[in-house]
């Protein structure tokens, strides 16, 4: 069955100190189902405008992502522009034009109700919870969200928290939803909302996995250039699950390494615009990246 | 032979957002050398005025570190006042009294001329080269520094910088030395300067080594609560050289592990005011934290 990823598919218009780019393929589910698709079989649900150009299009199938799922609605596709400063953290937004995914509701194709692998990416918390609830019998949930969901849907996101098997967000984020200053103590807090198993992603300052009372803490792959970070989260949260999913069994040991290859998925996601360094790599490549990492932190 | 730590000998006052201090000991020979000690014999060059307190001296003696190059000169010793925000980052300066540091012109005991493993912790890169040449057969020499001193004194520590084998330096300072934004560029640019070795330390984002052609990088150990990051810096030093001169070979694993135990004892420092917290540990207490850490960041 692999992965059924559920986000949004957009046109992002970037600019970052070293270069812009004007409505490139976007969304948070376009980075994870094509990330996934490296490690499993992966379904995409979202949804697109009549705008939507076959060659992004050909770009999932290339992935072998299925788009079964993938609707398109009279009007146009979702868009976002957004502007880096040169730390590359948060991009300050300069707009956000909802278009078709302002009446997004999806229906499950039949055929994916039986997923077992479900990403919901960072789409509004009522469409996530929307969804969950239409799978008979899902193994593993990992959820993604941003500032936004967090200062304007708290609620329906706390609510959903309940449901989800790992939750994912990024150091900012948990500050914001918990208050707190310190990573430690922010995912006391967020374990208390539901979620067994806690990622907070924190860019080119790595990643940190809390689960029971293991903790798990890798640094970014290092990169002598990032050229755009847009989807780096997404990309992560791919491999992640992608891995997950070829595994069968989910275990600390399986989870640390899903960790690590999303983690190398992203340092490929960051070395251009758009999806372009990811349709051009193969498995090859992410096999050396993750040995070079491993002997780069081991001691 | 052990050890032998150049450096500042001082009276902090220090407020964070947690507590504040009065000229309690610190300086960056204190905490280096009493973090060295836990693996090697160290000796202490510094200068303190007649108001240095027994009960200071007493710590010192107390981890075994020999006093006989701590000279006392009539007047005050140097004392510091800093802040810091939540972040726990860079400490606003309140004010610096050089006292009797400003004329510490030091002279090497005879009987430390011709120790091997030295450390030149933060302090007038001048005064740094003169201790230097006071040795005759130096092993290994690493050098600390702090931005006051790539400002107001770049040519000397550029000059110095052809003469030491490992450099470290903090995030910020290797930004500011090297006018670059991306960490591996930075490297890069200071290993054309002399040092073949360099540290970049990034406080709780961890410790990036770059040596010839090899990357190594660990995130920093994780803490429920940072009570003061003064002296963190120092203390990493301090067992960085404390491990390399008891292993006495020096090869890329042993560094790795010192870089790693330094990186421990750090995590110890940040825990309390002072070396509070480093006078209070035993070598059990590091071993325990050093697994850990190991298990923490294994896949």
């Amino acid at each position: 069955m692999g992965v059924l990823v559920i986000g949004s598919v957009a046109f992002d218009t970037i600019k970052t100190p070293l270069a812009r780019s004007k409505n490139i393929l976007g969304g948070s589910a376009s980075y994870s189902s094509v990330s996934a698709s490296f490690f499993s079989p992966v379904n995409l649900v979202a949804v697109v405008g009549n705008d939507f150009p076959d060659e992004y299009r050909q770009l999932f199938k290339d992935r072998k992502v299925d788009l079964t799922g993938l609707s398109v609605k009279p009007g146009k596709t979702f868009s976002w522009e957004g502007e880096y400063g040169w730390d590359f953290n948060d991009p300050k937004t300069i707009a956000t034009h909802l278009n078709v995914f302002a009446d997004f509701n999806p229906r499950i194709p039949r055929e994916y109700k039986n997923s077992e692998y479900l990403f919901l990416a960072n789409i509004d918390p009522q469409i996530q919870a929307a969804v969950l609830k239409q799978l008979t019998k899902p193994k593993l949930v990992i959820c993604d969200t941003m500032n936004y969901w967090i200062e304007n849907k708290r609620n329906q996101l706390l609510r959903l928290l309940k449901k989800v098997d790992i939750f994912l967000l990024n150091e900012s984020e948990a500050k914001q939803l918990t208050g707190e200053n310190n990573l430690i103590k922010m995912a006391k807090a967020i374990i208390k909302l539901g979620p067994k198993t806690i990622i907070i992603k924190r860019g080119e300052n790595g990643v940190l996995l809390f689960s029971g009372d293991s903790v798990f803490c890798i640094p970014a792959f290092l990169l002598e250039s990032v050229f755009d970070p847009t989807g780096a989260g997404d990309t992560f949260a791919g491999g992640l699950i992608g891995y997950l999913s070829k595994c069968k069994t989910f275990n600390e040991a399986n989870l640390r390494k899903a960790i690590t290859y999303g983690s190398i998925m992203a340092s490929f996601a960051v070395e251009s615009f758009s999806l372009d360094k990811l349709k051009s790599i193969r498995n090859r490549d992410i096999e050396r990246r993750y040995k070079k990492f491993k002997q780069q932190i081991s001691f």
